[in-house]
């Protein structure tokens, strides 16, 4: 599957720079929300940009590599999980319904069969991945269905009138993947990439470290063969969030990127499509180890620093009236002509 | 007017930790909205507090130092302002608005005679400071009555349900009375307190540090009076703020620091009641010089870091919504047991 993405024209930047000056505010005074509305702006090419029906997608999957004990939770947990987001449960379900977001959850490959429910899409591509410590995760061809799967799904939810989405994913054994996507494709050591995911001890975070060091060797990957890289280290949730992403740049629309895993897909997708990263806000830095690193790598500065480490897309839902503040900003407050508010002198 | 602020007992901690750690999500993961959580839980000593009417004061008052120079903007704008936020049209209006904050303003003493507004709240207590450059800002019973309207503003919306209050403020040349209480109150040097408020150059904050350094030699205080020195930098908002302050938390309300001048204010009223602090949720870090600073004399960790350098309460207003996901992920959740998700092995 073939995605376009271009720059935003910067031709409006000036307009937008003008009107965001003039607001009854000294300059600059509103910070990362001026830059904020500056990029939405820009990107919906309008100096009233809106934001309309605001999805999370929570893509969830499985990962085989849990076999190798890289978790201190069981596999049964992504099901249970998913299940738990369904009946509302979840500190996803509380802060998306708290800031008036949509939750569609995604069977992108969970090892469960569900029953039928309105809030979840299942596009499952296999129950759980295979274990990458002896082969690839996927198939080139799941992987490519993952990544067409995630790209209708945005397309469907544009047709919805969504035109900003947040993502966010549950699989338990997934921050083994995005370490390994991390390292090989950011060209950064394993170490810095590896962090305790839901909670390992010392113990465990030496074991995975050297798991994950047996994978990456084993494979011996390029890194400018982000599919391939994909495709090895997984999951099916992240590819699916790939395609997702790049689908909903491709038309347009706003990314709010959560923490690791997220910002471990969207690593991906910008090798593919760099352009992405214009359409990108970042919403928190995460306390597993490597999402600062990850962050630095991009040269991006997230809004949140809360010391998270949820996933689900928490920190995208809880940054979300951030971003929805930088948007009303711009089209709600007077301007100093139109108060009768002197300027600086 | 006297006021007592007790600590909240800690007999409940122990159920709150309990309640918090079993919340579907890896131990710790939801970082600093746990802390808000366990906070707002103590001092409403309650397993499921709950938020009521938040309410956003913002407390206007006119500078006599403005005649020294020391802002770039003119007086007449904290009138300006006032106004504009009656009609709706500055940063602080879009925020409460977006988050369903009520907002209140009120006259603390703005040059200024206002027509009468339901949302204005008149406790004019003059029309503007005095110069401290010369003589002190207010009298003391200027002071003392100042404090007692700031309490009583704070009764009227507790008896209308409120239990949480934003702080915020309006008024030209308050970034100096902020600077000289901060230097005085934390016995910190003037250069570290100072910083260019609305927007002044290089040679504007030479002059301001020049003045304020006059000002706080002049008037010798002793940093344990805080009263004494409160009067004499004033300004009247802040004055207001600290008695409204003082009244909300020995009220056991939740009250959410703005920026600079706010946390000033605060200031004020943990030298006369230090448990005062076990009210307060930190919002935000301000881009004004002093406040980073003024927060680590706190000890203290803001939730947001996002440039700000506004005032109005804009930051608690933006942050409001992370306040209010913190009780809603301790009431709402499932647990482990509830959602029968497996536990960590």
């Amino acid at each position: 599957m073939n995605f376009t993405i271009t720059k935003p024209n910067q031709a409006l930047k000036s307009a937008l720079v003008d009107k965001i000056n003039h607001k009854t505010k000294p300059l600059g005074a509103l910070g990362m929300l001026e830059a904020v509305a500056l990029q939405i702006g820009l990107m919906q090419q309008s100096l009233e940009p809106k934001l309309t029906h605001p999805t999370m997608l929570v893509f969830a999957g499985d990962h085989g590599i849990v076999e190798a004990g890289v978790s201190p939770y069981p596999q049964a947990v992504t099901a249970q999980m998913v299940l738990n987001f369904l009946q509302g449960g979840a500190a996803i379900n509380v802060f998306t319904t708290q800031n008036n977001i949509r939750l569609r959850v995604v069977d992108a490959g969970v090892n469960h069969q569900f029953a039928d429910n309105a809030n979840l899409i299942n596009a499952k591509i296999a129950p759980g991945t295979r274990n990458f410590l002896a082969e690839a995760a996927m198939t080139t061809s799941q992987c490519e269905s993952a990544i067409e799967k995630g790209a209708k799904i945005v397309d469907a939810e544009i047709a919805a009138g969504c035109n900003v989405f947040a993502f966010g994913e549950m699989g338990i054994g997934n921050t083994s993947s995005a370490s390994c996507l991390m390292s090989v494709l950011c060209g950064l050591p394993l170490e810095d990439c590896v962090g305790r995911g839901t909670g390992l001890d010392d113990a465990g975070l030496h074991h995975k470290t050297n798991i994950l060091a047996q994978a990456i060797a084993h494979h011996a990957l390029n890194q400018d063969d982000a599919e391939q890289v994909l495709a090895t280290f997984g999951g099916f949730e992240i590819a699916m969030m790939v395609g997702a992403m790049l689908q909903a740049a491709a038309s347009g629309c706003t990314l709010l990127i959560d923490g690791f895993i997220t910002t471990a897909a969207l690593l991906v997708a910008a090798k593919l499509q760099p352009n992405i990263l214009h359409y990108c806000v970042f919403t928190h830095c995460s306390n597993e180890a490597g999402h600062q690193k990850m962050l630095a790598f991009l040269n991006v500065k997230p809004l949140l620093n809360i010391d998270l480490r949820l996933g689900e897309g928490t920190g995208a839902a809880l940054a979300y009236p951030l971003v929805n503040a930088s948007v009303n900003f711009l089209n709600q407050m007077a301007s100093f002509e139109s108060a009768k508010v002197s300027q600086k002198t």
